[in-house]
């Protein structure tokens, strides 16, 4: 890109839980709204800037699953893979905003159809990479995510989120 | 800087919560833990970069307690000033980080008694600018922080976190 003023492609960011909550249907009329659950584990917020390509997408899972950054009993730094843990995916359109005057705009971030696409297929390959890893398998660990455009309704417990930012 | 490769000097996260409880003190033989919380607010995690300058920092304060990102009832945004809401301010050094094959580094961060100065100031210049502010004088609003260098031990309740980034 000749202004090079945005070379990113997705944006992912990190935080480590005891157990975390997320809602995945509102309340609608008599029904009740929908939750999806984690407990110890990895939360990865995740947004798509345009012109991402999903090509990119089995480096960026390899990376962010194998980062050393969950924490064992003992004080030590593993992947999530390592730990093992549950992951809970967050989709997380704001984290491509960018501040203008007093507002926030999105005009770096892909398209709805084009986004949806891309975290669909996020979340399938760290389904498979989980589910293909004999530790995580065996302990059973839960990949949860959000719904793609609905309000992220999250309820999260900490032993320290331990947040980081990782851009592709 | 000749290689433009970190002219960052400060990165701020910014969540809204409904609720976020944070430790400031851990037990310590039979002394309990200490905490701070928040009722409904922005969440700002804070880091700062090697050569920040605290000049920056009543710009930074500014734009962060006035950027409109906070929902009032009636799905409008105003700033966390105009909610009026809660601040919850959180020292969050791994933000720096930048992955290293497996491993996270944190070079481009300020040294600890650098970032200490100016932790310290930017929770001070909050601190003033909700004292010094009519609507949230008179709500009664709380600015709440966490200990600089401390495990920052979260629990957070959200309507959507509505995650945003903001680089300085």
């Amino acid at each position: 890109m000749a202004d090079g003023s945005n070379t990113v492609q997705a944006r992912a960011l990190l935080q480590q839980c005891l157990h975390a909550h997320l809602q995945v249907r509102p309340a609608d009329g008599d029904a009740a709204a929908q939750w999806v659950e984690i407990q110890r584990g990895l939360v990865i917020y995740v947004c798509f800037f345009k012109g991402a390509d999903k090509e990119l997408l089995p480096k960026m899972v390899n990376t962010l699953l194998n980062v050393k950054l969950s924490e064992t009993e003992n004080g030590k730094h593993v992947s999530i893979l390592d730990l093992p843990g549950d992951v809970l995916i967050i989709p997380q359109a704001t984290l491509g905003g960018r501040v203008k005057g007093k507002n926030m705009q999105y005009h770096a971030n892909s398209g709805k159809e084009e986004g949806l696409a891309l975290y669909s297929q996020f979340v399938s390959l760290c389904e498979k990479a989980l589910a293909a890893n004999s530790k995580c398998a065996e302990a059973g660990v839960v990949v949860a995510h959000g719904t793609y455009g609905n309000r992220q309704v999250l309820k999260l417990d900490t032993n320290g989120p331990y947040t980081h930012l990782i851009e592709f």
